[in-house]
């Protein structure tokens, strides 16, 4: 390959925001245009950011996409090269029938739209919707970049799934096609490109380095793939772009969690491995729920967040999050003591809000509880006390967050966590009450390591200057509890939360039956209750917040179940 | 064609309940043998309900529903031929990738599975993700029926979409293939079927029966469509059944909202026009809402409902719809007045529980409102009073309908519309708290016109016996308002009804951009209101209860919106 310079321009898009996305990528073509780069490329649908979902559905908003491109092609530098995410018209949907739109990358060059290709693969599964927009692509997915000095390199361009299929790579496929193998079997390419917009999953980004090193490798070609970074809604994607060389090297690497502008030089081994500093699970999974709260709070124009603080470990997590996403003078925790509460409730709420430098209010929820108790007393004469009074403590809490929400303009975060999601361990309307559910995703196992994580790390985290501990000691010593009820434990209710979310990994994620997942050890009698309660908190997850999504398999986008069914066991 | 007789089990399935769904085919093609049928056709997935959605991800129940066909195999009657739906595997899913499942119709006979075949068209669009779960169909899609005589017939069979794709009816078509026309030009068919899982919405009946007979026509072969009935979550499947001769012509035509049984002789017109007692959209559209709450109730197992009733025409429909749907001994209507409600509030909802017969209960508020007011008052200090307070007062009785929910397992029935949910006039953890929003995509306008024809039918529903009005006139001649500060009316916040009801079919049906709205002669002012009130409600529908669907682009599993994000005008 001729010396060249090539640059990624991995960035953070507003979705639906053409005119503040097209702004970005100019002001990164710039920069990297003053550092030599001749080809910029940006992710997928990198105009609209992705994913843009049933906006592509008003004809107006893909209008609106061409005349954006075609503005920006004319104000981007002449000379560079940029690719650009766009969804284009197919036309021949009217005719021929099919959807009207392909999912492109568009090459805008000397002012103008060069060049379209359009992605072939389309994911439609788990979040993915992509074939409820586009049509399967067609045409040429290459073109030839002019270089300084006269010489030119062929080019092929592929859309994030078109690279995810390879025969030798991956034991069962998802597609019969390989747009990789067919491009560089009819084409004498000298270059790969990859318009991605991945999103984050626990462990991803080592599967997504091997997958692409080895198409590298097979195809005897470098390879540059710039993904997406941000949060949108309940999906986190993490950017760390890649470039390899020919021998499947990494030799560029883009930040992890961050806007970050990548200078390709071939030539030379540059990555600074930034990905490294995430190898440990728990440091990603903060990382990736900072990012999806910042970004949801801030795309929503949110500035300021309140959290009930119970002097549990969720809500303590939770407030952590906050306060390394948006600062601590912009998070407010709210103690709602009842008479079931206990003295560590608010002592270990307190020192947590004192560690984080957070202001709390307190508001003692016994006069709520007393009027709706004398309200309700005629209807409910002779009916003993039932989970009703715990549900209406949660939801007298959840009405006076939401109060503080309205008043002051803060976003509610909800506080609960995916074992109690999927088990129904939470009240609807109650604790459940919120903008965002920022751990939704994380099981409660998870939630224990990533606190001690926090307490145990040097890594500069904005809440760990000058702290040893994040988390005081007690909170995550303590025997979980809702206090709902005098004495009430997690445990009196739910199996131990490592065998639960064990059964949960493997009824979820793993799509076991209940005989199945018995067969691995579990007793069969826990199984069939979780199984059960799963089913029946259906209902409750339908009307949840948002949950960001850290694995493969969360609520949410990509959990389409019925809610009024019965499964014969 | 030789004298024979088919059969339509035009039945209700509960999602998954493999089991109950089979026994339910067994009795009627039982019920239908006996009457001589020698064909017997079920809707498209039979065997499992439409739509399985996810639980289709778990290979237990994919390897369960082939056990179940076998053994239903066994049991029918074995003279008799019947089709069922069923997912089936793809065996080539595994070698040359691709969805692991077809969505298929089995030929049932002498006790064995006789022959499957595979759906071609797989609708991804609006409420329909079969992408996500299906391979396109190959193979033959016909099979040879004997007849007792010695003759037979050549049968095709083609499943719901499959038969939605000719070029001369429609004008945009959504795939380049049409399963029907290829099946005729290639086969010498006698007859024509179609499983189906069409789920209603207003006018979509004179359509199918516009496009079916077209079919008949154009491919000159009698036809027989059967269409699954019963409501699952969100969507309601108004079943009428049909059977065309090859003249087009209706020769018999299953009920609405109802299971039903045909027996079909093609020489004779049998149609006794079910159908046509709901030409009127308001009769249709109740009879729809009715079968949608019954069935949810059913499906979810609750015997009884509660509805806060305002005295406002929103919970006044609904109860008319309960009533109607589970008898008025199963309906329990709970006033919680304010300070702010007005005298008629109290005074028409007493009269409407009157008219349907149903108990009240009454709950003042003004306890609940005064504790959290004396709670929020330090943190409130120097605050004015705005719509926090409101929402709380929505809070308090979404609180006190939920506390009446779980202590008597009473289904809570939400009671917004369509207007109010669009356009955000309505309050999260609120009005919003039920587990199934009645009428969510029901307009206000076409809230009133169903309440005034309730009024005016002479139609033999239940609720009508002995009644000459349902819903008190006050409740529908007085100005809507939610009662939320002292004489306020919706009018304050809101366009009248008719201009905003207008203008969101335009932009959420016709997906018609804000300047083509206003150059239908809407003002633009109100237009960007709407559009921007639609917009930043994205957060609250995320969290809405399922509601039905009753038209052609319904909030809900259809709906699919970011909500951070920033559509730039």
């Amino acid at each position: 390959m001729p010396p060249v310079t090539f640059g990624i321009a991995q960035l953070n898009p507003v979705i639906g925001d053409l005119v503040g996305n097209c702004d970005r990528i100019l002001i990164a073509v710039q920069k990297l245009a003053s550092q030599g780069v001749q080809l910029v490329l940006t992710p997928e649908l990198s105009i609209c950011g992705y994913p843009p979902r049933d906006l592509l559905m008003n004809h107006q908003f893909v209008i609106d996409m061409e005349t954006a491109i075609a503005d920006l092609a004319r104000r981007l530098p002449h000379e560079v090269a940029v690719i650009v995410g766009i969804a284009s018209p197919n036309p021949k949907a009217n005719q021929s029938g099919g959807k009207p739109l392909f999912n492109s990358a568009a090459l805008l060059q000397g002012g103008k739209i060069q060049q379209v290709f359009h992605k072939r693969l389309l994911p439609t599964y788990d979040v993915f919707d992509e074939d409820r927009y586009f049509a399967v692509g067609t045409g040429s997915q290459v073109f030839t970049l002019d270089l300084n000095g006269g010489s030119s390199l062929r080019v092929g361009v592929t859309i994030c799934e078109d690279i995810w299929n390879d025969d030798k790579f991956w034991q069962k496929r998802n597609y019969a096609d390989d747009p990789v193998a067919e491009l560089t079997a009819n084409y004498e390419l000298d270059l790969l490109l990859n318009l991605s917009a991945s999103p984050y999953a626990v462990g991803k980004q080592s599967l997504r380095e091997a997958m692409l090193s080895h198409s590298a490798i097979v195809h005897n070609l470098p390879l540059i793939y710039a993904n997406q970074v941000g949060a949108n809604d309940d999906l986190i994607f993490d950017g760390r772009s890649m470039a390899f060389n020919c021998q499947g090297e990494i030799i560029s690497c883009g930040k992890g969690f961050e806007e970050d502008l990548l200078v390709i030089d071939f030539e030379e081994l540059s990555c600074t491995d930034n990905s490294s500093k995430y190898k440990n699970d728990n440091a990603e999974i903060f990382a990736a729920l900072v990012l999806g709260v910042r970004d949801y709070a801030r795309k929503c124009r949110f500035r300021q967040v309140v959290i009930g603080l119970s002097g549990g470990i969720d809500s303590a997590l939770v407030a952590a999050i906050a306060v390394e996403a948006i600062g601590k003078e912009n998070v407010l925790g709210v103690l709602m003591p009842s008479p079931y509460s206990s003295a560590h409730s608010i002592t270990d709420a307190i020192a947590l809000a004192d560690n984080l430098g957070i202001s709390t209010h307190k508001i003692p929820i016994q006069p709520m509880m007393s009027a709706f108790d004398l309200s309700l007393e005629a209807l409910f004469a002779n009916k003993t006390s039932d989970v009703t009074e715990e549900n209406l403590q949660s939801r007298i809490r959840g009405s006076l967050l939401m109060a503080i929400s309205n008043k002051f303009g803060h976003l509610l975060l909800s506080t609960g966590n995916k074992s109690e999601i999927s088990v129904g361990y939470c009240t609807l309307y109650g604790d459940m009450n919120g903008g965002l559910a920022a751990i939704a995703d994380v099981p409660k196992t998870r939630v224990f390591s990533i606190c001690e994580w926090l307490n145990q790390t040097d890594s500069n985290l904005a809440i760990k200057q000058g702290l040893q501990e994040v988390i005081p000691i007690n909170i995550i010593t303590k025997p979980p509890s809702a206090e709902l009820k005098p004495d009430q434990l997690d445990q009196d209710s739910l199996p131990p939360y490592d065998i639960l979310d064990d059964i949960l990994y493997n009824l979820i994620h793993q799509h076991l039956s209940a005989s199945e997942i018995v067969a691995l050890g579990h007793d069969q009698a826990i199984v069939d209750r979780v199984v059960r309660l799963v089913k029946i908190a259906e209902f409750k997850r339908r009307q949840a917040a948002p949950g960001l999504k850290i694995c493969d398999r969360a609520f949410g986008s990509g959990w389409r179940m019925p809610i009024a069914s019965k499964v014969t066991p």
